[in-house]
């Protein structure tokens, strides 16, 4: 029988679940607002439901492999357990693992959202067929995820890649981490509507204010369409993004030297408006990024590129999980 | 018979060459001046002939493994050359490795001097046990390396670990890479003299101006016997040395979340001038770092730690190369 696994994305807002086959086919993926207001046991409820429904739907043919979930926090991977996520209020140390196993006795593994989306990308996106590869997401906040050796990479407390607070501007913006001049703070989402607001406040963009004032989901979306439709200030707003984007990107690559670093997240759907300076600073800022676009004949290089697998990335890497820790199962007893 | 390796440390003004044992006796150190004015073939020679005194000193009950030399600047991995070493000009594109196999009739491995350094922390010094480690080398200029299970990292183009060309002051000083606010800039011991003497010009420190009429060679060294003698003005540079250190360390420990990142090179042994400061900025700049400290009773966290091996490192880290070249070629006919 074909494997299959099932991917979760977990957040704040909405939940996904999908049902995917080992050479990344989507079988289906069914929708739920999170709705944290219920409280944790009826929002497990409901996962878990989502989830017995797929694997109802698909089990007659089909194995399953195990469930992988994706949360943007910081997990303890091996209690199973979430130690904190900002957009996930009150579910600090649940035993989010356990529940779900008990419920579906079944495999469940854990995961940070942007590592999932990492794994995705390696799987069968930007990275496919290479072994190393890094992540950022930009949305609400800003995430990364490194897979090395073809593995996510959780470092020694399980906490790398921690990207949004990396310090691009040392004495920059304040941040709720403690320090200033994060990357979140000028590369997000959030930062995104709050330097709009902030232009529109100082009287810098009649066209931001009016499209403010109309709209009352004012968010990145909306400053990105008064880009493309020519404003400056907006214009200025993304290259800002690009070039915070461009120093922490110089640095992780004049680091590790990976071959590939995409970026990903709701921002990177303005990549048009971000990416010129984001690459002008590369260009400038790393000298393994410059050495590497003189070797692009040589296939060896570091690339930065935008997500292939766009707001799917997490999703597939999250059910790319199981399908990992089964092949190390299954070559354990021959490796030495 | 016991095993035995040559290391060696090729750098611009010395070269040192070390007869060392599997469990990282060192047998002997022989050293000599580089002396680059005599051209790669007589200085090639010299060294050919510096390794064969001390291989014929141990062959008669030991078995050579082979010689690993580390050198200051940028390699080709596949080819054995040398792309480019700053202090050691004119010799861009020597085959060095065919050169020394050719003469020795051993295998020989080259690989970065701050790689090496980072492998001989791995092995026998602040990293022993552990199989994450990265290692910075503050000397005239500040390299990097990188060791991720277990073996040196190279990256897409074996140009990982160019850490000394990190921005850490993103608009801050130029930088002959071509960046502003590099590392290198603000760390090395060519920065730290800039900044003594541009002290003394400003009329900042009569001590220092003192200390630099008086020391045809002032350099880092003096400065930190100033800060060490109380003068505020030399304290201050270590401080901002361990500022620089701080903003760039931060950011690698939220990146990776490694076990343990080394600090070594000459100018660590200003250790107590610099890494007050330095660790403050690790407190305010990296969660990750933070984090660590609160799980320090668990064994898991992120250290930051001067170098265990000092001037040794390097020499000790080249000596291992063969030793895990040997170790991976017999592992290799049962691996999966």
């Amino acid at each position: 029988m074909r494997p299959l696994a099932i991917g979760v994305d977990l957040g704040g807002t909405n939940m996904r679940v999908a049902a995917i086959e080992d050479d990344g086919t989507q079988l289906q993926i069914i929708r739920s607002a999170t709705n944290l207001a219920r409280g944790y046991e009826l929002v497990m409820g409901e996962l878990v439901s989502m989830i017995r429904d797929l694997v109802r739907t698909f089990a007659a043919n089909r194995r399953l492999l195990g469930i992988g979930v994706g949360i943007p926090g910081i997990i303890d991977l091996e209690s199973g357990t979430l130690k904190t996520a900002s957009n996930i209020p009150g579910w600090n140390d649940c035993p989010l693992r356990d529940t779900l196993e008990s419920a579906l006795q079944a495999p469940v593994i854990l995961d940070n959202d942007a590592n999932c989306a990492a794994l995705g990308e390696k799987w069968i996106g930007a990275g496919r067929n290479l072994n190393d590869l890094c992540m950022l997401t930009l949305g609400t906040g800003v995430g990364g995820g490194f897979i090395l050796n073809g593995k996510p990479w959780h470092g020694a407390i399980g906490m790398a890649g921690e990207l949004g607070h990396m310090s691009v501007v040392p004495e920059g913006r304040g941040c709720a981490c403690g320090n200033r001049g994060c990357l979140e703070q000028y590369a997000s989402a959030t930062a995104i509507r709050r330097m709009a607001l902030e232009a529109v406040a100082a009287g810098l963009s009649p066209q931001l204010a009016g499209v403010a004032d109309l709209n009352p989901h004012f968010d990145a979306r909306a400053v990105f369409d008064c880009a493309v439709a020519g404003d400056s200030r907006a214009r200025a707003i993304f290259e800002s993004v690009g070039t915070a984007l461009g120093v922490a990107l110089a640095n992780l690559i004049n680091a590790l030297n990976l071959p590939v670093y995409v970026v990903g997240g709701g921002v990177s759907n303005a990549w048009e408006a971000f990416s010129p300076s984001m690459f002008r600073q590369l260009s400038k800022r790393s000298i393994v990024f410059r050495a590497g676009e003189l070797q692009q004949s040589q296939k060896k290089t570091t690339i930065v590129t935008r997500t292939f697998l766009q707001e799917n990335a997490g999703l597939l890497g999250a059910a790319r999980l199981p399908m990992l820790a089964e092949q190390s199962t299954r070559r354990s007893p021959l490796a030495v």
